[in-house]
């Protein structure tokens, strides 16, 4: 998931200054929360080169206004570190050269420590800056603020599920966050979901992508006409049960179900089922960010690639729907509805809901959908060093919808285009069937 | 590159029987003719993993008929060789195991003459059934005895692009076909082709995909509605003087061009000029089929990936074309008049054409599209192993549109979906030029 | 480096149990002391697979006094914590399975202060078995203490090794240790020790090997008749000045110096001066524990392969040594004499001294020599879990001799072998020039 | 296997000149004769990188006449073919740039034909050599031509065990040799040789290595005392039938007899028999040169790695021997006795002989060493091309002694020291088994 240019978004109220302030707070603030549980250590560890180590998350969402805003709004710029740079660059060509990625994890100085009083001066830097800028200077400076707020919410998204792979691999499985209380409220185990209804769409002309004022990514532009046929799309997203349903028939094994490339992968990796899943004496436990707990079978589907949801697809008789199906079915739906990142709460998909109306269609986990992420008609990237980019990440990767359980609330509409490659599985990831009516 | 499942295909006139044996003559004749020059062992070159030896490819286009047609339509079937449907099976699983893909060029044994063999072996069994078969069987063999054509044309097609990616790596730069004469009168250099003209072409709803009863692969099927916006294509693809100026300008070192996922294959794989051609003593050769020659500034660009063609276009200040707008401009074109494979002529992409109207949009090289091979709404596989399959290739790969100097004449048409993943290079890939408008 | 089997070691004089008592507090502390200016962080690091984190050393160490001890000698024994057999077990097939080596930097728990309570633990339990066990008993554990601490001391130098691995890759270049006042004193740069003086030995049936009651890895013994001709040992190691002299004559780029082994080695990874080497602004720098320092050319060279040793031998017109060579030279050399590990003092090869006449040939670095570890005749590895092993890795490694300034004072004799591959660089490993005579 | 500088070698009698022009013939027709079952095809394979194709070895051979002795002898060199020189040096680093050796088998051209063609045309120039040449010029070539006949002869075996190597891989099992009638007199299978009789040998000091007038390769010299304990051999080398026995007993599975490495290596390349044992139907089966045999258990084993070997010693309670040790015994043993190489004849392990008393240790198969292959005292490379290397090899290796079914007759000797990493499998190696006394 990459970020990009901003349309800007006068979020604003009466205060635009107080408005903005009150929300960098509440983003930086809920940065800190997500690291809350973890030791020092922890933070340091980057389970394989596509997952950074939580400290990484701090430091460079941090370099990315001190780099986007301080170093142009700031009368005498000085850098806090000049190595900082360096380090916490993600993949900005232009602005210089990256500490490689792969190599994070080897990073024990600047330590948590420096990190923290790294953020902790950046935010005065920024706070600072908010209050001095003059009317024209706040205006240009808040559009960046804006998307170095958005940036740093996808940042929190991956913050968790990077955290999650890493604790993964420890034998001890440990808990990022605590379990919430409220959980031990659950009502007993409902089986699946029955697969019982589907809501259609009609076709035709729609109009998808984003327009207006409001904040978005520049991927989401322009908003464009695409041609539907009738589609209609499942009620509710795969549950564990009906996963269970699939690898109990021989799904894994079967390769009429895969693509060619998804066969491969299956048997280059071993895969014979969800990575976060463990069977203990019989028992199928499910690895979660609140360490291992027994898998639920009316708890929805998370962490396929979309090789496995193919298949799933295939096996089902139905098929991974397109992106513009979704944003349409999005456009209806209403995202505050929806299961989102709450640090002091569940950060795992809840029990599947039951109206399967699409009410919700947004949050617990993010579709994947069977198109490629490329370019809307009509796109260019921004100008400058935040042009790079969402355009630069076009190829092999799909288009996933809607947001899941470690996206902030908030952060996601029907426009949102977020991409991973199809063996990817360390995101909050399930399957929305859909078909042709 | 891969076939499928077929619509039939009546391409018959009077007398039904008559025409088909004619037709399987001419193809089955022009795919020895292609080796015509090579020596047995030649024919067994593998030059990657990708890629098969010449000898491979004359024994499972056989295969293709002894399996699908000889196996259902003989009366008494028994195999020309038990071990043959192991060796030469490519990747249908449901008809058994496959001798690994990488390995083909380790099989000295059968050797090229057992080969040919088996070939003429095939084709008398073929043509007796052809006049022995019942009015109601023949129509049924019929149906797939012309799929196995069409799956034959697209393996000559591969036949001279692996045994050039073969002959490349051997410092003798061996020539696989004579050069014709008639290549000698050829005018002067006339230079790059001048960025002239763009053809435009109305936006709205189109139709694209195939239906109708002449044949087609079954990833052209059904037939659907695309919304496009206006846009235009370039008159003719790009030069190899076009593609100099790139190069000199430090077009292979300038990451804002790249896709991020190039940029790295580029740095991975130390690419800094197309494939195929070679410095030497300071003048630019192209290593053809016809072994090295001069590069032509005025001859059409071949053989870049599309990554390559995405960061020209970028550098072009254009972008690739999308598959539907392809086709569209394709559906306007006669597919006559392109430059296609004869074993006795140039195998390599000729002047490029002056008239700029894209009235020759067919033939010469393959035009990259930034379009991902995937379903076309409505698609579903052939049942059984012929339906192994263009669908299971869905992902991780592009389309490509237009057919190449080396596809055979009579093969091509406006709907057909070539694909292959990005990073290729060893097919006469080009580049044609989009813009919106 | 691994260890093994022991003869019994009476280091004992009038109380047994006080000397082994005071014995054990200064190995354990002094591994802790090594740790000191380190963050929970820092000991987290792992670097590549050869090398471990600081908190797995201190461990491991551990654990294996609660494996090979308390389990034994304990009367009702209870594991401190059931997943530690598995989590801190280096590779003793026989006692169970063990964490995968190249994970050993993602166990961010059990954290460093765990490790700490851990060590207090066992600590506290083995020194009650001190003052517990029965006359008998003591013995028999006495024994497998005495090699529970030459263990530990050889994690110590691997401990010290390991982090400089890792803080190599910080580009911020952070020290291990705090650089001593002392070193402020030395001398002006005395340049390259002339290469001017050799030392000869006799030839003929010399006795290599330990025997008699001290302690000694199983490895060296038995002892046994080796014949050596007569050969010279030069009489101070190599100094950077000096392979400062082979790098400026080419030495990197002349095949006819190399191994073959090492010429492809060289190129795959792209060596062209020894590891910790620095070249910033056009002068040479040295990444050592204490940070980034000048190089100077009279100091020792350390941290080369095998490989360059080699070149340089031949280069310098001279061979490395024989196993048995070195050790005779040993022999009669002082081994108080060295430098060796002192947590307070400088963890990097001093000046060279100035004598010449091999009176101090332990210490200061570990000389590579030509001869490849294997059994001396009449080795047997001990029974049971303890005797693995020095014997299994006996295979692709060489010989190394003497102790370096990261060996602890006291850990060394002659006829201790260490050993490595001809590729590891990260060790304090130099070169001894040896001639024919 | 490599070879290198030579001490001249007086073979000669009476006619130095028809001595050696005899040979010549005799040496370049075996050759030759090696390759008359093979097809064209089939020299073009090459099974892994460490593997050349025959009909490489039938080029390189004669380039090795061409460079070292036509070009310095011949009045008027002119070379063959320019790029001969590229493509058939093998490493001869001061000769010149190689073609790479894991793309030997990609070269089609020159074709088979055209290395035969140049095969003569070398073998005339070289015959015109030996009558023009003055008597001093005869005798200076004399003995470079010698030193190209036992590289030929070294090629002999890899050409044999290149092919096996090769058509191992194909399912078809072809056969490179007929096989011999008279096999199929053998008697009945009598079971594994029992394991009776050790033959001792007397320690002390004993001297080792090359010295006089006959030919050796360099790495055999300088003849030197070495110092070793009493020991003894077994009398056979082991049987297929003892190396059931050990497989039956868990020999793979079990860690503990294995060298850390070889457990590794095992584990990675999934080895659970010997090389080229196959399992058909539950009858064990031997891949042979000649095809597809049944195991018979009283045949001499072969084609394992040192790794096994090593492991099968630990199990029988043996050890494999020291270099010194196997030379000691080989001194005393008649070379004319044992099974070498013959076109005609059957190229694979016959029985086993029944008299155990080493009366023929030579032939048959390698006998692994536990030396590793390093330097004799006073060895030093011969100056210039030729003098690469023996030497340069000397890491990573292990000694092998004594010669196989596939070495030249006439071509071994006691002092010979062939070499090989301990995991390789290709070469006709086997084990012997030694113990102290």
């Amino acid at each position: 998931m990459q970020h990009g240019q901003v349309k800007p978004a006068p979020e604003t109220a009466r205060d635009p200054r107080a408005h903005l302030l009150a929300r960098y707070r509440t983003v930086r603030e809920r940065t800190e929360a997500l690291a809350k549980h973890l030791t020092p250590e922890d933070m340091l560890l980057q389970a394989m080169p596509d997952a950074s180590p939580t400290r990484w998350h701090l430091a460079h969402t941090s370099w990315f206004f001190e780099e986007f805003v301080l170093q142009r709004f700031e009368g005498s710029f000085a850098p806090y570190d000049p190595h900082y740079a360096y380090l916490f660059n993600s993949y900005y060509n232009s602005v210089g050269e990256q500490w490689p990625r792969d190599r994070r994890g080897l990073l024990s100085r600047p330590s948590a420590a420096d990190v923290f009083a790294y953020r902790a001066a950046i935010d005065e830097r920024v706070e600072g800056l908010l209050s001095d800028l003059s009317e024209g200077g706040f205006a240009e400076a808040a559009e960046i603020i804006t998307l170095g707020l958005h940036h740093e919410e996808q940042h929190q998204e991956l913050l968790c599920t990077d955290i999650k792979a890493a604790f993964a691999l420890n034998p001890l499985a440990p808990a990022a966050f605590a379990m919430p209380e409220a959980l031990e409220e659950e009502p007993e185990d409902q089986g699946p979901a029955a697969n019982d209804r589907w809501v259609s769409f009609e076709g035709g002309i729609h109009a998808i992508g984003h327009e207006g004022e409001d904040f978005a990514f520049d991927n989401e532009t322009k908003r464009h006409k695409v041609y539907l046929d009738d589609f209609s799309l499942h009620g509710t997203p795969v549950t564990n049960g009906q996963f269970l349903a699939f690898i109990e028939d021989g799904g894994y094994r079967a390769a009429s179900l895969w693509l060619a490339e998804g066969w491969d992968w299956r048997a280059r990796e071993a895969v014979v089922h969800p990575v976060y899943w463990r069977k203990v004496d019989g028992a199928w436990f499910e690895f979660t960010l609140h360490g291992l707990i027994p898998l639920r079978p009316d708890r929805i589907l998370s962490h396929v690639s979309a090789y496995e949801a193919f298949a799933f697809a295939e096996w089902a008789g139905a098929r991974l729907p397109r992106e513009a199906e979704v944003e349409v079915a999005l456009s209806k739906s209403d995202p505050a509805a929806g299961q989102f990142l709450d640090p002091a709460g569940f950060v795992h998909p809840h029990l599947v809901g039951r109206d399967n109306g699409l009410g919700s269609a947004f949050g617990t986990v993010w579709d994947w959908t069977q198109s490629a992420y490329s370019a809307y008609p009509g796109f260019r990237p921004a100008a400058g060093a935040i042009g790079e980019y969402n355009g630069k990440f076009m190829s092999s990767q799909l288009v996933l919808k809607g947001g899941s359980c470690a996206t902030p609330p908030g952060h996601i509409r029907a426009t949102y285009r977020n991409f991973f490659p199809p063996d990817a599985r360390w995101q909050f990831t399930g399957i929305r069937l859909a078909r042709d009516v």
